[in-house]
């Protein structure tokens, strides 16, 4: 790993830890932190949401690639204090994040049979 | 007040509230719910996060107007992760919060001679 | 309405805006806050979790009690994955707000015959 | 790795993905998480606050240890309106993740020479 002045931070960690290591760690984070930042949020305008998502997700460090969902159909009412709001369940996210020559494909869904939302790598390459 | 099928949740408040106090009420459960929702986002697009923000904001009940203004200028630096978050200093709201005939009108900034945000009830009508 | 220097904020309120008006303000701000500082958290011990939702709201101007009780009965699971979050509508809110001589009670709960939790002032005094 | 029952995500992930990885991914999504989720809190009490981010932190797959200190020393002042509230500089955080017989400790504090928080694996295991 090219510990190099773009990134000032690479001395504190482990030096055992590889690029895609680095890859998975930076992407891991910023699905944690969209999931925590976000969910909540009502919802009235969903492309205004998930552009919001987005624009956040790439202000993390090296992170290249970000697409969000947002599930708005829940919960609407007749009543002015039904609403829907962001849920874990309703959110999907896709995220790609670069250290070096590693890439990591990471993702956030409901997947089949599982009744909760599932972060994961999709993909990790170099 | 009319506490009519347009407003179920009525019943559940004590009956001495005026709409005035309503409008108060809802405008301000606003304030603090936009505040520490997005206090702590990254940002990249400003512009994309004012947007979701106001739409936020009109997603809650019997609020009519929400302007959103987002301070990116602190804290972007050489290094990858050193990005703007939101902070509470840097964010302007100004809501119209509308009961019956009632009408507030609401904000948030940081005032001078106060090193911290501010809300407050710019206006209150009817 | 006594705008004594213990309130260096209330020259940017309303002239209009009464004692009782500034304590359901301070109220529902804070009711607004709980809701979207802590919704979405993962629950393992929730005495732990009651206790830091009540000393958050204790530290919001004007407001002299607060109750939090969660239902963490929700979702928890086989798989690692599934543990119980707070939602809105496993949160229940009880908050005093005293603004000089007016006291406002507020709450927040999941009534009976409306699927979500609504926010209502329970008492306004003096 | 053992994709076993006990871990009913697994399928999901790229089978070239190694047990180091999988405890980085488990601890870095866990740090954004109380980042995002916490940072904003209005502090009155820190040890309560402290204990609310370890047991949510608990509450996470694959998490075993957590440890969180909290720095309140900042803008209490003598208005009601100013007081504490959990920045990312103020937040110190040390966390291990293990995935069957990979443990990664990670962690989040401010480090000299950087005027931000840095997550970081200090140190990788198995």
């Amino acid at each position: 790993m090219n510990k190099s002045e773009e990134d000032p931070g690479s001395k504190y960690f482990d030096s055992d830890v590889t690029d895609r290591e680095r890859a998975i760690f930076e992407g891991a984070i910023t699905l944690g932190a969209l999931y925590h930042q976000f969910v909540g949020t009502p919802i009235r305008d969903k492309g205004a949401l998930e552009t919001a998502i987005e624009e956040s997700a790439l202000a993390h460090p090296f992170i290249k690639g970000a697409k969000a969902k947002v599930d708005d159909s829940g919960e609407r009412g007749d009543s002015p204090y039904q609403y829907p709001e962001l849920s874990g369940k309703g959110l999907i996210i896709e995220l790609e994040a670069e250290y070096n020559e590693s890439r990591a494909k990471l993702g956030m869904r409901r997947v089949q049979g599982l009744d909760y939302p599932l972060m994961y790598i999709k993909e990790i390459r170099g």
